[in-house]
């Protein structure tokens, strides 16, 4: 049975894991910045040496594929290489080594395929530069307006358009995904949480993306001067919504014990330490793979009370998903996959989103998890073992040759 | 008995009120922007009209003279131009126009005085514009280093050192108020708190400023994926601020009713809605007349946990300051004057910090206060009715007369 090489491998995320590396040992390698640029470039480099054909979309994705013995549209394997400011070394890159390593196993023992083999690059899949994440396969899929996307500004107040232009990668939209080109995308990932670690699992089979809601929450108070308003007189906006997110927690928390819920965004004006603050505003990410759980939540935020602490309070729901369910086949595949190599493995749905969701909306797509250590992601502390790289990969491979037969 | 004319103040008032107005009613009057420095022109112009002699100095602090009948030192009626953002129309500027009409009125009525009056406009007294506050009577008396002062920089990275260049007004630094040249200090402000107007009174005869504290608190939990990090696993340094800070007020609410405390500032990093906060920074300011309140403060601070829901509680103190006492001898003239004219006053500490309490270091100096209604201010809704304004602005007058008698 083939099995793909840890060296390999291994050599790959350390040379990619210099592109943005910051002192800390972490990544920022933000989408279409110098860091991201230089390993696209490394990326092209290495398909053009195993002889891949390169092609790039109107949305700067990159297309590497490697031909087929007939006629029939390719299978893909996918992610991204950006990353969050002061990221780790995995998220979205594992997923684009994994299947150049998986091509190279191809090549390497001679292995021909039916189908032509096609490793992709997202851009800006975190959406840390330009909001929002997923924009590429969001646009692609009709998610997301381009015309919008193409005026997305990073903190610089540079568009995303500008980015795009002075990338180098721009190319015809005609060369995007679709289904009439390409027969199916799969999409290695770390989980970015604990439970494989937990349960001693070292593939996770990902079943779908669980759905989520996104609120903003708006605190308003009076601004006054600090240290000339009484305390009993005071409409603090930070007092406030410090209350309110006690309560909060305390209420979702008591929903289930498998919802994840974030206030991750926070922001106070005027946010001056000699004023009282005026406004708080904050956004609020529910997630749980069971659509009854998420009404559960809307249902505590319409209930909350309209004052607290003398502010009122307002919210409104920025957006939500529905939960996305991966293509039964392909799950199947990969879960055989990954028993025929004697791996442990269990069924899981993805609390982050990724492009695959996307995907799954005009292709057969589905996903693997490989563990996170203590299951930090986006921090430099973000690691998986190597040995678990290996045998995620070992799954990819074998997937794609069964796709590749049965398809 | 002499006193000033409404209508000429209030044409004062509302003159000013255009330079920085913004389309709330407030003002946005940072210290050297263009709406400062058309202020600036316009006093300038009004003083050189009143036959008045015009000095600015090294900090571009403006001095407006009148001469006096003998040859004594000068008497200085001053305050500030500049505001916050979206501040308001009354807070600095009445002063600086209480004291040109308190001129006029001397012109008009042909009253001579023996010493020279002086009405004086400090640079950058709020600091909202380049941090810290009262910077130019903080540079004269040798509480902040000139150099350090020079470099600070405002949100466009303009430093200081060039604003004060590019404004025109950057004089000698013999030029600076010192107390051979001038006898001593009166400033009239708005109180920025409901004291007065609680107690119905329309004079605030403050006898010093409150001392303080500041501290900063740095909260630091762990970073990780919204989606995918089971909620009690979680280290999320917003929940563990939002606690700690609800704790606190309770606690210090307790102290002292008339204890003031603020957090105004608080900043989450990576304040991305799909990351758990990793750290949380906000400050603490508290204000209090008496030392042993403030020493309370600090002890319940020093006995705080070094842990909040699973996250590493530090704080560190910025800055203190004593609480300042103004000049018993003004203090008491000031209270006459008011009494004579047969206005409601009472006594009370300023919570609010204001050149006067430098200046007090090294010439006699006092404040006096009018009435904020609803104790607002450094927001759009500040007011002062103009009839305590013109009460304020005759007590101003006849302390004048009164301290060129004595002195």
């Amino acid at each position: 049975m083939h099995t793909i090489r840890k060296e390999s491998l291994e050599e790959k995320i350390s040379t990619f894991s210099q592109f943005g590396k910051n002192e800390n040992g972490g990544i920022t390698r933000l989408s279409l910045s110098k860091a991201a640029l230089d390993a696209r470039a490394e990326f092209i480099k290495r398909c053009l040496e195993l002889g891949m054909e390169i092609k790039t979309d109107d949305m700067a994705n990159i297309y590497a594929t490697k031909k087929g013995t007939e006629n029939l549209p390719a299978i893909v394997m996918g992610s991204h290489i950006d990353s969050v400011s002061n990221g780790g070394n995995y998220d979205g890159v594992l997923g684009v080594l994994a299947g150049l390593e998986t091509v190279e196993t191809l090549i390497t023992h001679n292995i021909t395929t039916r189908h032509p083999i096609t490793v992709m690059i997202w851009t800006n899949e975190e959406g840390a530069r330009f909001e929002p994440a997923m924009m590429s396969s969001g646009v692609i899929t009709g998610k997301f307006s381009k015309a919008a996307m193409l005026a997305s500004l990073d903190r610089s107040h540079i568009t995303f358009e500008q980015a795009l232009e002075q990338s180098g990668y721009k190319g015809e939209e005609k060369k995007r995904l679709n289904p009439d080109e390409y027969a199916g995308y799969l999409e290695l990932h770390i989980e970015q949480g604990p439970i494989l670690e937990n349960n001693s699992k070292e593939i996770g089979i990902v079943e779908g993306v669980a759905g989520m809601v996104n609120y903003e929450f708006t605190i308003k108070g009076v601004s006054d001067h600090a240290g000339t308003t009484p305390q009993d007189s005071r409409k603090d906006a930070l007092l406030s919504a410090s209350r309110l997110i006690t309560k909060l927690w305390d209420k979702l928390s008591a929903i289930d014990s498998t919802l994840v819920f974030t206030i991750g965004r926070f922001n106070l004006q005027p946010n001056i330490h000699t004023v009282i603050p005026e406004q708080a505003v904050f956004t609020l990410d529910a997630r749980h793979k069971d659509p009854m759980i998420i009404q559960k939540v809307m249902e505590i935020l319409s209930t909350l009370p309209s004052e607290e602490s003398g502010c009122s309070v307002s919210l409104k729901r920025l957006w939500s998903r529905e939960t996305i369910h991966f293509h039964k086949k392909f799950t199947e595949v990969l879960q055989k996959s990954s028993d025929k190599l004697g791996y442990p493995s269990m069924r899981l749905y993805s609390g982050a989103g990724h492009d695959a969701q996307y995907t799954a909306d005009f292709m057969p797509s589905a996903m693997l998890f490989v563990p996170s250590a203590e299951g930090h992601s986006h921090c430099p502390e973000e690691y998986t073992d190597i040995g678990s790289i290996v045998k995620g990969t070992n799954v990819l491979l074998h997937a794609l040759l069964e796709i590749d037969r049965i398809l």
